[in-house]
Protein backbone atom coordinates (compact mmCIF):
# COMPACT_ATOMS: atom_id res chain seq x y z
CA UNK A 1 0.00 0.00 0.00
CA UNK A 2 2.07 3.16 -1.12
CA UNK A 3 2.53 6.13 0.80
CA UNK A 4 1.26 4.26 4.31
CA UNK A 5 3.75 4.88 6.75
CA UNK A 6 5.42 3.66 9.79
CA UNK A 7 5.29 5.69 12.81
CA UNK A 8 7.77 5.19 16.02
CA UNK A 9 5.92 4.67 19.09
CA UNK A 10 8.34 5.25 21.99
CA UNK A 11 6.85 4.21 25.44
CA UNK A 12 7.87 3.40 28.96
CA UNK A 13 4.83 2.05 30.87
CA UNK A 14 5.64 4.33 33.96
CA UNK A 15 3.83 7.24 32.11
CA UNK A 16 0.12 7.00 32.27
CA UNK A 17 0.32 8.94 29.08
CA UNK A 18 2.12 5.99 27.01
CA UNK A 19 -1.00 3.76 27.81
CA UNK A 20 -4.01 7.28 27.39
CA UNK A 21 -1.80 6.95 23.63
CA UNK A 22 -1.37 3.67 23.13
CA UNK A 23 -5.13 3.07 23.62
CA UNK A 24 -5.74 5.43 20.31
CA UNK A 25 -3.58 4.30 18.02
CA UNK A 26 -6.04 1.57 16.63
CA UNK A 27 -8.49 4.25 15.60
CA UNK A 28 -5.79 6.28 13.91
CA UNK A 29 -4.00 3.25 11.98
CA UNK A 30 -7.89 2.16 10.74
CA UNK A 31 -7.99 6.35 9.82
CA UNK A 32 -4.49 6.85 8.57
CA UNK A 33 -3.59 3.31 7.57
CA UNK A 34 -0.45 3.82 9.57
CA UNK A 35 1.07 0.98 11.25
CA UNK A 36 2.65 1.58 15.04
CA UNK A 37 5.90 0.16 16.03
CA UNK A 38 6.25 0.06 19.80
CA UNK A 39 9.36 0.87 21.10
CA UNK A 40 10.35 0.14 24.66
CA UNK A 41 12.79 3.08 26.56
CA UNK A 42 14.21 3.61 29.83
CA UNK A 43 11.96 7.45 30.81
CA UNK A 44 14.82 7.66 33.85
CA UNK A 45 17.66 7.69 31.08
CA UNK A 46 16.03 10.50 28.94
CA UNK A 47 15.33 12.27 31.85
CA UNK A 48 19.37 11.88 33.33
CA UNK A 49 20.25 12.21 29.43
CA UNK A 50 18.79 16.14 29.52
CA UNK A 51 18.96 16.98 32.84
CA UNK A 52 15.35 17.04 33.27
CA UNK A 53 12.95 16.36 36.17
CA UNK A 54 10.02 13.94 35.38
CA UNK A 55 6.66 14.98 36.57
CA UNK A 56 6.71 12.76 39.26
CA UNK A 57 9.79 14.43 41.18
CA UNK A 58 8.42 17.95 41.31
CA UNK A 59 5.25 16.92 44.13
CA UNK A 60 3.10 20.03 43.07
CA UNK A 61 3.31 18.86 39.11
CA UNK A 62 2.84 14.81 40.63
CA UNK A 63 -0.61 15.97 41.84
CA UNK A 64 -1.22 18.09 38.73
CA UNK A 65 -0.16 14.95 36.46
CA UNK A 66 -2.42 12.16 38.07
CA UNK A 67 -5.57 14.17 38.88
CA UNK A 68 -5.54 14.87 34.68
CA UNK A 69 -4.31 11.40 33.57
CA UNK A 70 -7.79 10.88 35.73
CA UNK A 71 -9.69 13.21 33.94
CA UNK A 72 -7.99 12.34 30.17
CA UNK A 73 -8.76 8.18 30.83
CA UNK A 74 -12.75 9.65 31.59
CA UNK A 75 -12.26 11.83 28.39
CA UNK A 76 -11.43 9.03 26.77
CA UNK A 77 -13.79 6.24 28.33
CA UNK A 78 -11.23 4.12 30.04
CA UNK A 79 -11.17 2.62 33.58
CA UNK A 80 -8.31 4.24 35.60
CA UNK A 81 -7.25 2.37 38.71
CA UNK A 82 -3.22 2.94 38.65
CA UNK A 83 -0.71 1.04 39.96
CA UNK A 84 0.06 -0.17 43.72
CA UNK A 85 3.17 2.16 43.89
CA UNK A 86 4.50 5.28 41.77
CA UNK A 87 7.28 5.97 40.34
CA UNK A 88 7.91 2.07 39.98
CA UNK A 89 11.03 0.54 38.39
CA UNK A 90 9.72 -0.61 34.72
CA UNK A 91 12.85 -2.21 33.42
CA UNK A 92 11.65 -6.08 33.68
CA UNK A 93 8.43 -5.06 31.82
CA UNK A 94 10.67 -2.86 29.24
CA UNK A 95 12.67 -5.82 28.95
CA UNK A 96 10.04 -8.12 28.27
CA UNK A 97 8.55 -6.19 25.41
CA UNK A 98 12.01 -5.71 24.03
CA UNK A 99 12.57 -9.54 23.99
CA UNK A 100 9.50 -10.19 21.76
CA UNK A 101 10.97 -9.65 17.83
CA UNK A 102 7.68 -9.02 16.12
CA UNK A 103 6.21 -6.04 16.39
CA UNK A 104 2.58 -6.68 16.13
CA UNK A 105 3.26 -9.21 18.77
CA UNK A 106 4.91 -6.62 20.75
CA UNK A 107 2.06 -4.60 20.46
CA UNK A 108 0.00 -6.94 21.50
CA UNK A 109 1.81 -7.40 24.84
CA UNK A 110 2.34 -3.57 25.45
CA UNK A 111 -0.76 -3.03 25.10
CA UNK A 112 -2.28 -5.75 27.64
CA UNK A 113 1.08 -4.43 29.67
CA UNK A 114 -0.26 -0.78 30.08
CA UNK A 115 -3.79 -1.68 30.18
CA UNK A 116 -3.08 -4.17 33.05
CA UNK A 117 -1.00 -1.22 35.15
CA UNK A 118 -3.09 1.90 34.48
CA UNK A 119 -6.84 0.60 33.99
CA UNK A 120 -7.04 -2.64 36.37
CA UNK A 121 -3.61 -1.33 38.94
CA UNK A 122 -1.51 -4.56 38.43
CA UNK A 123 1.88 -4.96 40.06
CA UNK A 124 3.84 -5.55 36.77
CA UNK A 125 6.91 -5.00 38.57
CA UNK A 126 5.87 -8.56 39.54
CA UNK A 127 6.80 -11.77 37.86
CA UNK A 128 4.08 -13.58 38.20
CA UNK A 129 2.08 -10.71 36.78
CA UNK A 130 4.21 -10.47 33.70
CA UNK A 131 4.70 -14.10 33.05
CA UNK A 132 0.66 -13.97 32.90
CA UNK A 133 0.37 -11.14 30.69
CA UNK A 134 2.93 -12.62 28.17
CA UNK A 135 3.90 -15.60 28.85
CA UNK A 136 7.24 -17.28 30.81
CA UNK A 137 9.71 -17.76 28.04
CA UNK A 138 9.49 -13.78 27.65
CA UNK A 139 10.15 -13.28 30.98
CA UNK A 140 13.14 -15.81 30.86
CA UNK A 141 14.56 -13.65 28.24
CA UNK A 142 15.04 -10.26 30.20
CA UNK A 143 18.02 -12.15 31.93
CA UNK A 144 19.64 -12.00 28.89
CA UNK A 145 22.29 -9.28 27.78
CA UNK A 146 21.27 -8.79 24.02
CA UNK A 147 17.64 -7.83 25.42
CA UNK A 148 18.90 -5.46 28.05
CA UNK A 149 21.11 -4.16 25.24
CA UNK A 150 18.12 -3.50 23.22
CA UNK A 151 16.14 -1.17 25.91
CA UNK A 152 19.26 0.69 26.33
CA UNK A 153 19.85 1.47 22.33
CA UNK A 154 16.42 2.20 22.08
CA UNK A 155 17.01 4.40 25.28
CA UNK A 156 19.76 5.92 23.12
CA UNK A 157 18.38 6.23 19.75
CA UNK A 158 15.63 8.17 21.40
CA UNK A 159 18.18 10.78 23.08
CA UNK A 160 19.87 11.19 19.62
CA UNK A 161 16.35 12.05 18.22
CA UNK A 162 15.84 14.88 20.81
CA UNK A 163 13.43 12.81 22.53
CA UNK A 164 13.03 13.84 26.27
CA UNK A 165 10.01 12.63 26.93
CA UNK A 166 7.08 9.70 26.62
CA UNK A 167 5.16 8.82 24.70
CA UNK A 168 6.67 10.48 21.61
CA UNK A 169 5.91 9.26 18.14
CA UNK A 170 8.49 9.81 15.24
CA UNK A 171 7.77 9.91 11.52
CA UNK A 172 9.55 10.94 9.02
CA UNK A 173 12.52 12.27 11.73
CA UNK A 174 8.97 14.90 13.42
CA UNK A 175 8.39 14.28 16.78
CA UNK A 176 4.89 14.27 18.47
CA UNK A 177 5.03 14.23 22.53
CA UNK A 178 2.25 13.19 24.38
CA UNK A 179 -1.12 11.53 24.03
CA UNK A 180 -2.50 14.95 23.87
CA UNK A 181 -0.60 14.69 20.52
CA UNK A 182 -2.07 12.05 18.65
CA UNK A 183 -5.06 14.40 16.40
CA UNK A 184 -1.81 16.19 15.67
CA UNK A 185 -0.17 13.10 14.43
CA UNK A 186 -3.52 12.31 12.99
CA UNK A 187 -3.51 15.49 11.60
CA UNK A 188 0.32 15.37 9.72
CA UNK A 189 -0.59 11.70 8.41
CA UNK A 190 -3.42 12.81 6.74
CA UNK A 191 -1.30 15.92 5.05
CA UNK A 192 -3.50 18.52 7.15
CA UNK A 193 -0.38 19.76 9.67
CA UNK A 194 1.83 22.79 7.77
CA UNK A 195 4.72 24.27 9.97
CA UNK A 196 6.74 27.17 7.76
CA UNK A 197 10.32 25.29 8.25
CA UNK A 198 12.11 28.17 7.31
CA UNK A 199 10.37 30.03 9.62
CA UNK A 200 10.93 27.84 12.31
CA UNK A 201 14.54 27.42 11.90
CA UNK A 202 14.97 30.58 12.05
CA UNK A 203 12.93 31.53 15.02
CA UNK A 204 15.01 28.88 16.70
CA UNK A 205 18.80 30.75 15.61
CA UNK A 206 17.03 33.95 17.28
CA UNK A 207 19.46 35.15 20.15
CA UNK A 208 18.30 34.57 23.96
CA UNK A 209 17.14 37.74 25.48
CA UNK A 210 17.06 36.52 28.92
CA UNK A 211 18.11 34.08 30.92
CA UNK A 212 17.66 33.07 34.35
CA UNK A 213 20.25 32.96 36.63
CA UNK A 214 22.00 29.29 37.05
CA UNK A 215 21.46 28.11 40.18
CA UNK B 1 -26.36 34.96 36.23
CA UNK B 2 -26.62 31.91 39.17
CA UNK B 3 -23.61 29.53 38.51
CA UNK B 4 -21.50 31.55 36.07
CA UNK B 5 -18.02 30.84 37.67
CA UNK B 6 -15.24 33.34 37.26
CA UNK B 7 -12.01 31.45 36.54
CA UNK B 8 -8.24 32.71 36.71
CA UNK B 9 -6.49 32.59 34.28
CA UNK B 10 -2.63 32.75 35.09
CA UNK B 11 -0.38 33.47 32.57
CA UNK B 12 3.23 34.90 31.47
CA UNK B 13 3.70 36.01 27.97
CA UNK B 14 7.00 34.57 27.82
CA UNK B 15 4.94 31.25 26.52
CA UNK B 16 3.63 30.73 23.29
CA UNK B 17 0.91 28.82 25.50
CA UNK B 18 -0.33 31.25 27.24
CA UNK B 19 -1.10 33.31 24.00
CA UNK B 20 -2.46 30.35 22.28
CA UNK B 21 -5.14 29.63 25.81
CA UNK B 22 -6.41 33.21 25.42
CA UNK B 23 -7.15 32.72 21.50
CA UNK B 24 -9.90 30.86 22.80
CA UNK B 25 -10.79 32.10 26.27
CA UNK B 26 -13.51 34.49 24.12
CA UNK B 27 -15.42 30.99 22.64
CA UNK B 28 -14.95 29.42 26.21
CA UNK B 29 -17.33 32.83 27.85
CA UNK B 30 -19.61 32.20 24.88
CA UNK B 31 -20.12 28.89 25.61
CA UNK B 32 -20.28 28.68 28.97
CA UNK B 33 -20.74 32.05 30.53
CA UNK B 34 -17.75 31.88 32.35
CA UNK B 35 -15.76 34.88 33.61
CA UNK B 36 -11.92 34.86 32.81
CA UNK B 37 -9.52 37.25 35.72
CA UNK B 38 -6.30 37.20 34.06
CA UNK B 39 -3.29 36.86 37.17
CA UNK B 40 -0.14 38.06 34.86
CA UNK B 41 2.61 35.84 36.79
CA UNK B 42 6.35 35.46 36.58
CA UNK B 43 7.49 31.99 34.84
CA UNK B 44 11.02 32.18 36.18
CA UNK B 45 9.80 32.22 39.75
CA UNK B 46 7.52 29.24 39.49
CA UNK B 47 10.71 27.33 37.99
CA UNK B 48 12.73 28.47 41.23
CA UNK B 49 9.94 27.48 43.72
CA UNK B 50 9.40 24.52 41.99
CA UNK B 51 12.97 23.73 41.27
CA UNK B 52 11.89 22.57 37.56
CA UNK B 53 13.18 23.55 34.45
CA UNK B 54 11.75 25.74 31.76
CA UNK B 55 11.55 24.32 27.83
CA UNK B 56 13.49 26.88 26.73
CA UNK B 57 16.03 25.68 29.26
CA UNK B 58 16.71 22.38 28.36
CA UNK B 59 17.69 22.26 24.49
CA UNK B 60 16.10 19.23 23.38
CA UNK B 61 12.64 20.25 24.29
CA UNK B 62 13.14 24.16 23.01
CA UNK B 63 13.44 22.94 19.86
CA UNK B 64 10.36 20.40 20.32
CA UNK B 65 8.18 23.19 22.05
CA UNK B 66 8.60 25.84 19.28
CA UNK B 67 7.83 23.11 16.69
CA UNK B 68 4.61 22.13 18.87
CA UNK B 69 3.60 25.78 19.55
CA UNK B 70 3.83 26.73 15.52
CA UNK B 71 1.56 23.26 14.85
CA UNK B 72 -0.63 24.29 17.36
CA UNK B 73 -0.73 27.97 16.47
CA UNK B 74 -1.64 26.45 12.76
CA UNK B 75 -4.69 24.49 14.50
CA UNK B 76 -5.96 27.48 15.88
CA UNK B 77 -5.67 29.43 12.64
CA UNK B 78 -3.45 31.69 14.10
CA UNK B 79 -0.33 33.52 12.59
CA UNK B 80 2.91 33.01 14.26
CA UNK B 81 5.63 35.04 14.13
CA UNK B 82 7.25 34.72 17.82
CA UNK B 83 8.96 37.27 19.64
CA UNK B 84 12.54 38.54 18.18
CA UNK B 85 14.27 37.10 21.04
CA UNK B 86 13.52 34.14 23.46
CA UNK B 87 13.06 33.87 26.10
CA UNK B 88 12.92 37.10 26.72
CA UNK B 89 12.16 39.37 29.98
CA UNK B 90 8.56 39.89 30.51
CA UNK B 91 8.58 41.75 33.67
CA UNK B 92 7.68 45.14 32.47
CA UNK B 93 4.88 43.60 30.45
CA UNK B 94 3.63 41.74 33.28
CA UNK B 95 3.65 44.92 35.66
CA UNK B 96 1.86 46.87 32.93
CA UNK B 97 -0.56 44.30 33.26
CA UNK B 98 -0.62 44.22 36.89
CA UNK B 99 -1.02 48.06 36.66
CA UNK B 100 -4.10 47.55 35.36
CA UNK B 101 -6.92 47.48 37.76
CA UNK B 102 -10.09 46.48 35.42
CA UNK B 103 -10.58 42.82 34.88
CA UNK B 104 -11.89 43.48 31.81
CA UNK B 105 -9.20 46.35 30.54
CA UNK B 106 -6.70 44.06 31.89
CA UNK B 107 -7.73 41.30 29.89
CA UNK B 108 -7.81 43.49 26.89
CA UNK B 109 -4.19 44.49 27.23
CA UNK B 110 -3.19 41.18 27.91
CA UNK B 111 -4.48 40.05 24.82
CA UNK B 112 -2.49 42.72 22.71
CA UNK B 113 -0.06 42.13 24.45
CA UNK B 114 0.12 37.87 23.44
CA UNK B 115 -1.44 39.29 20.16
CA UNK B 116 1.54 41.14 19.24
CA UNK B 117 4.56 38.98 20.39
CA UNK B 118 3.36 35.90 19.30
CA UNK B 119 1.29 36.50 15.88
CA UNK B 120 3.41 39.83 15.24
CA UNK B 121 6.51 38.79 16.26
CA UNK B 122 7.00 42.46 18.13
CA UNK B 123 9.64 43.08 20.73
CA UNK B 124 7.34 43.32 23.90
CA UNK B 125 10.53 44.20 26.30
CA UNK B 126 10.49 47.50 24.44
CA UNK B 127 9.15 50.95 26.22
CA UNK B 128 7.68 51.89 22.58
CA UNK B 129 5.97 49.28 22.14
CA UNK B 130 4.43 48.70 25.91
CA UNK B 131 3.00 52.61 25.69
CA UNK B 132 1.51 51.58 21.49
CA UNK B 133 -0.24 48.50 23.14
CA UNK B 134 -1.35 50.24 26.03
CA UNK B 135 -0.76 53.80 26.73
CA UNK B 136 2.07 55.55 27.99
CA UNK B 137 0.13 56.15 31.79
CA UNK B 138 0.08 52.42 32.52
CA UNK B 139 3.84 51.98 31.53
CA UNK B 140 4.52 54.61 33.77
CA UNK B 141 3.18 52.56 37.18
CA UNK B 142 5.60 49.89 36.18
CA UNK B 143 7.97 51.57 38.37
CA UNK B 144 5.65 51.83 40.96
CA UNK B 145 6.30 49.25 43.95
CA UNK B 146 2.68 48.75 44.66
CA UNK B 147 2.65 47.44 40.93
CA UNK B 148 5.97 45.47 41.26
CA UNK B 149 4.69 43.71 44.82
CA UNK B 150 1.19 42.60 42.63
CA UNK B 151 3.27 40.58 40.27
CA UNK B 152 5.46 38.84 43.89
CA UNK B 153 1.94 38.68 45.20
CA UNK B 154 0.63 37.19 42.15
CA UNK B 155 3.30 34.61 41.62
CA UNK B 156 3.51 33.49 45.59
CA UNK B 157 -0.09 33.19 45.50
CA UNK B 158 0.34 30.75 42.64
CA UNK B 159 3.11 28.56 43.82
CA UNK B 160 0.74 28.34 47.19
CA UNK B 161 -2.02 26.92 45.21
CA UNK B 162 0.60 24.20 43.48
CA UNK B 163 1.33 26.17 39.58
CA UNK B 164 4.04 25.41 38.45
CA UNK B 165 3.92 26.26 34.77
CA UNK B 166 1.93 28.69 32.48
CA UNK B 167 -1.15 28.95 31.79
CA UNK B 168 -3.17 27.54 34.14
CA UNK B 169 -6.39 28.33 35.21
CA UNK B 170 -7.76 27.74 38.52
CA UNK B 171 -11.67 27.10 39.49
CA UNK B 172 -13.04 25.92 42.23
CA UNK B 173 -9.44 25.05 43.40
CA UNK B 174 -9.09 22.93 40.31
CA UNK B 175 -6.15 23.35 38.42
CA UNK B 176 -5.84 22.92 34.36
CA UNK B 177 -2.65 23.69 32.89
CA UNK B 178 -1.47 24.31 29.49
CA UNK B 179 -3.39 25.74 26.15
CA UNK B 180 -4.03 22.09 25.17
CA UNK B 181 -6.60 21.84 28.80
CA UNK B 182 -8.71 24.42 27.79
CA UNK B 183 -10.80 21.48 26.29
CA UNK B 184 -11.24 19.98 29.89
CA UNK B 185 -11.74 23.40 31.33
CA UNK B 186 -14.60 23.24 29.21
CA UNK B 187 -16.05 20.10 29.93
CA UNK B 188 -15.69 21.13 33.92
CA UNK B 189 -17.72 24.50 33.52
CA UNK B 190 -20.36 22.78 31.46
CA UNK B 191 -20.53 19.60 34.32
CA UNK B 192 -19.22 17.15 32.08
CA UNK B 193 -15.63 16.24 33.62
CA UNK B 194 -15.88 13.86 36.92
CA UNK B 195 -12.68 12.27 38.88
CA UNK B 196 -13.02 10.20 41.44
CA UNK B 197 -11.49 12.01 44.49
CA UNK B 198 -11.07 9.24 46.87
CA UNK B 199 -9.41 7.28 44.27
CA UNK B 200 -7.30 10.37 43.67
CA UNK B 201 -6.70 10.92 47.11
CA UNK B 202 -5.73 7.17 47.22
CA UNK B 203 -3.32 7.11 44.53
CA UNK B 204 -1.29 9.97 45.71
CA UNK B 205 -0.92 8.00 48.98
CA UNK B 206 0.20 4.95 47.60
CA UNK B 207 3.85 3.83 48.15
CA UNK B 208 6.85 5.42 45.85
CA UNK B 209 8.21 2.10 44.68
CA UNK B 210 11.31 3.40 42.52
CA UNK B 211 13.04 6.78 42.36
CA UNK B 212 15.93 7.95 40.39
CA UNK B 213 19.35 7.90 42.34
CA UNK B 214 19.56 11.73 42.70
CA UNK B 215 22.50 13.62 41.00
Amino acid sequence: MPGVKTVDFYFDPVSPYSWLAAMQLAELSEKTGARFRYVPVLFAGLLNAHGNKGPAEIAAKREYTFKDAMRSAMRQGLPFQGPPGHPFNPLKALRMCAAIEDDAERATFALRLLDACWSHGRDITDDQVLIELGGEAHLRRTGEQAVKDRVRENTDRAIALGIFGVPTFVVDGELFWGSDRVPFLADYLTGKLHVDEELYRAFLARPRAADRVAK
